[in-house]
């Protein structure tokens, strides 16, 4: 059923490509860009060209990036350490804190044998490659805590472990300034199981 | 503070000019965009220009078109009755309910005095026009029931009537499926009102 006219449904057809957008908000984010000027118009499919022709992945450690390494990457006081993430995002998260000074290894989504994606499919092997180049004392892998993430991270114990590398993962527990209460029953086990000496 | 790198920001800037898009949706979907192929992304790129070029206003009633004239205006059977609405959404809205059979009147939005926007401004001549060219016998204001869509009726109102014209407003009341206790206390008292015998 087309409600609206044949450009707007195909511009709609684009903005559900979007994460989280149906097609009411697809028509309204269509009805709102026919009420912008011609220029602002051209400013947006301008800007999104450009960040899909800038932006690529980093060939070390294939972190966004608009060079052909990263900055994190060419960073050379960021040594020693390579924290392994999910995606993009979940490395700009740990950027935020300001507190991390190690590396990153950003995969390609995480291991998911319901889904058939194997080690290979996650770019697993370029991270081994880098262990062999860089001096690596500790790998924190920071994939979520979700049954996917934390096989992803059992894989890469197993295969790091017998190389001598310490592989470690964050804490789990209730989240700072978070109510008890509301903690799901799982996470409350795990911060009781974990819980600290107070000194 | 830019977070992100440049050409990301910038297409953030873009998708937040969309309507209640804040920073993080914004960066979900720049970030999304980074995910898609060269060829969905100049797909995407295409659509917004595409919509924005071959979609006009209609020359009459000031509803969207890809012609001269809107599908609405085209059809010789829809006559005698203008239905003004605040935007074209509301035209689709009322179009959708299939059962309205005459024209409307798109306005570029309703009166309001605190932000200087008078009668000029809303396209309110050019329905004023359209009443000497076309036999009208009926106007009907559907325009929200909002402090300024009332404002805007009033003032409708003040003009056509002395023209000899009947205006009407879409009834008030409680929504069909809707609940009494949950429905707010004007158009609670408006619905006992306008309250009707039973036949």
């Amino acid at each position: 059923m087309s409600e609206y006219l044949l450009p707007i449904e195909v511009l709609m057809e684009q903005f559900r490509k979007l994460p989280g957008v149906g097609r009411k908000t697809a028509a309204r984010y269509a009805l709102s860009v026919l009420d912008m000027s011609n220029e602002a118009c051209e400013a947006f499919a301008a800007a999104l060209m450009d960040a899909k022709t800038k932006i690529r992945r980093c060939s070390v450690c294939n972190n966004l990036t608009d060079m052909e390494i990263c900055s994190v990457c060419a960073d050379e006081n960021r040594i020693g350490v390579i924290c392994v993430v999910e995606d993009a995002k979940a490395l700009m998260s740990i950027e935020r804190i300001r507190d991390y000074r190690g590396r990153y290894h950003v995969l390609d989504g995480v291991l998911s044998p319901v889904k058939g994606i194997g080690p290979d499919r996650i770019g697993l092997d370029k991270l081994l490659a880098r262990l062999e180049n860089e001096e690596i004392t500790e790998v924190i892998v920071a994939t979520n805590p979700t049954i996917e993430g934390d096989a992803t991270a059992m894989y890469i114990t197993k295969v790091l472990t017998p190389m001598g590398i310490k592989v470690t993962r964050p804490a789990l527990g209730i989240p700072v300034g978070g109510d008890i209460e509301y903690a799901d029953e799982i996470t409350l086990a795990r911060a009781i199981k974990a819980r600290n000496t107070m000194e």
